[in-house]
């Protein structure tokens, strides 16, 4: 069901590896609520082949940036507005990457240079982002930038590793960064905090399974599916929240503010 | 403008007492958005001459019912399914109000007959509310329940007085009813904080305008006003966000994770 | 192993019911740190021949008051600075009792009656408490006042019923009293939010077992027990501590910021 | 006013710059609690003469380190366990600078290989000190980590730059090496948020002063000061806090749970 809540808005999604992405499902769910966009990713992370088909169904043009390079991405912003005939309205950023994790590092045995390059492609790729976007004028008022997040920024998820602190810092640069945002330029800027969701990243992570299968069982009504997460930030984009900002939103069946329920207990009763 | 967002959706809409509440405003939006409703209040808060033109605008019944009474609420509740024609999707809790505030008693002197009234009417409220819907079995599944709340339940605004401890039982209400009303019948339950809201009910608290003044410049987006607090309960009714619950959701321009703003600081230097 | 650390200290004790209590506890290491205190309890919940035997190895009176009575607490707070010879340091309050609960009513099946008087008995006696206090000009300068809490105030336990609202107004009196107390009195209002902790009270809960084992095995540190829980209250009550005040301290072994143990997830995958 | 709090108990202080910071403070009050320690801090930071004089009245011995440097780290920790006599009881981290700050960038204009360096000194650091203390095995049991952090972490301060992203990342590595300290070595690690202090580093603030001035007015008991963080300190170094841990720790005089106090808004009404 489409509502046409985004007609007439420009944006960039960073982030559609494959249709299990939740970058892929908002993509696919801001066009048919008449949004436009550019697709971006990592040259490296890209599988051509599969992003082309999402272009395709979505009219929509690919630029490859690395959201680590300034130059990539003051390319990336510049482009876009040109493409899509004007300033732009949202941002999806959904990147994330912990070399640590990738090479079997426990977080008690960190190696320091993988620690510098996950933080800089999870966290502070998305300064970099928003500085460009900041410093090109580059947003329309009231529009919307949002990036997911895990709740292991709170609470620690022992296998979460390093991801836990660098989406600490992810957060806390969507507070920081959107107080200038709103104040200059009327944007908001919050974070989505999803619940742990089986995308092909997600799947680096050990024992993703038997987490997913526990966060199911604590969230009252039920992990919150890719698609489900589409759609919740397709009301974040729209002009129907545009006081919301400097938060980071639980989307997550409830799972953040269940100290434990029922079904977990009964695997530690008799 | 409108998207069709609670097209057949039916349910019930607390405390619109006049054009200045969040409670009109959200009446008016939902209406907009395709939505049907009952609308109810205290039969002593209600003005009869002004919810009458609501209702007419909407196409809408008035019940008035006591929010203290089982029984006037489980006939609200029975008489709003038979009316709208089936089971509801959304129900809007917007009551407070503060016996010890009215009567001016300071925080430190209150009179407890005071604080048990406003927290029963206030707070305890909201439970009456969602036991007498989860006893009937009066939501649809997925339906969607929101009160409203304010900061003041997590720091303290000295003027706000007990409203701030009513607040906070009812926050807490909202999660633990939402637990239970999400495992058992897959209903979401949340409270937005909003900004602070030239309401009517908002003008008894004690130098309310420098309060709004003051919050208005601490807020990056400035204050929420009543239309966009009902603009952003649309999208909680709505089907986009089927997974959000047991959630504070601030929608305040920020003011909530703004330490200090500039402006606020211009006033403590030279 | 005693430090001094509450020489020539006085104050008041609520809730020493058995020497399982965390109150008992607390009255026996506030007296090896060299505090004095008088005890009370609610006439109806004192166990006269125990609370006695802790009076005789403390030196303490015992000056029974409902703590729902304005006039006991009056009562009691005079009396305590006249026995004890000077205004007060420190007060301890340990008091809780869901009716709820207690008749086996679900959280979806209150009784409000039942609501109406364990809120009464749970949350607003610390209100009662700090407002006797404060009229009477009872507490000294960088005075103490702490309140036991759970987490369920935070996170829904599904098993907790309406003793999460009610801690939940229990700490947001914490916030506001502490407000105008430390203002006016240079005072300190602070609650700490225990681990389940197997007390008489306690065992009223269903499932109670069980819920300890499953918190013991979540937090890092294991639960904390009544006496570390003492230990904990008597470095708020000191001078080391001044500047803590309106805050919710967990004290709980890292329950609060798990999200999950290893422990508790080798219970979820095969 | 001393109390053997931390008789032959051994550590480690980073961080005391001059009789201003909150280490140097703290290095003091350890030692009149009976803790022996080793003092150290970064060489480039290092004033030699006024450390020297701490070093002697402390009865301490100086291990120069950068915090950035696994080896230097290695060397302190092993040195100091020689020293001392046995494995660490203590260590306080306090440790926090930022190039765009010194260099004059704004938060919307950063330099990111400035970025990169005050994350890596500022937040970073805090993860290589315990990784090599976990790594050495270095820590008793029961022991306690403090490191020193602001507010900023939770809300946005403007001119408090890219140190509120590091200070978050810095409370996520508490919570995250938290877990494992504690479950593989019974080590507790908490973070103290601070009041603003006018140590020396504080100083490079803008608009520090006024800052000052407006916390004290916000906060109902009045600003922290140096000595009293260290007291609070020596209070979570101490064996009465066995199970408090994975915790971020306001020591604000209540200035994070006030939302707006009597004085700050009589600067916003007539």
């Amino acid at each position: 069901m489409a509502y046409d809540l985004l007609k007439g808005k420009r944006g960039i999604i960073f982030g559609a590896l494959d249709s299990n992405s939740i970058a892929w499902k908002t993509a696919e769910r801001v066009h048919e609520e008449g949004g436009k966009f550019v697709l971006t990713n990592a040259p490296i992370a890209m599988r051509m082949g599969q992003i082309k088909e999402l272009a395709e169904k979505t009219g929509s043009e690919i630029i490859p940036a690395d959201a680590t390079s300034e130059e990539d991405l003051g390319n990336l912003v510049s482009e876009s507005v040109k493409i899509l005939g004007g300033k732009l309205d949202f941002v999806l950023h959904s990147i994330g990457m912990s070399v640590n994790v990738r090479k079997g590092r426990a977080y008690t045995d960190q190696n320091y240079d993988f620690s510098h390059k996950g933080w800089d492609i999870s966290a502070l790729s998305f300064h970099r982002v928003m500085q460009t976007l900041f410093k090109a004028d580059a947003m329309n008022e009231w529009g919307s930038i949002v990036a997911l997040t895990y709740m292991a920024a709170q609470r620690t998820f022992p296998d979460y590793n390093d991801m836990a602190d660098n989406k600490a810092y992810l957060e806390s640069v969507a507070r920081s960064f959107g107080y200038f945002f709103g104040k200059e330029k009327k944007v908001r800027v919050n974070t989505i905090s999803q619940s742990p969701t089986p995308t092909t990243a997600g799947q680096g992570v050990k024992g993703f399974d038997g987490f997913i299968s526990y966060a199911d069982k604590m969230s009252p009504l039920g992990n919150a599916t890719a698609l489900e997460c589409a759609d919740y930030t397709v009301t974040l984009f729209s002009d129907l929240t545009k006081k919301v900002t400097m938060q980071n939103l639980f989307h997550d069946g409830g799972f953040s503010n269940t100290g434990v329920s029922k079904e977990v207990m009964d695997h530690f009763v008799e």
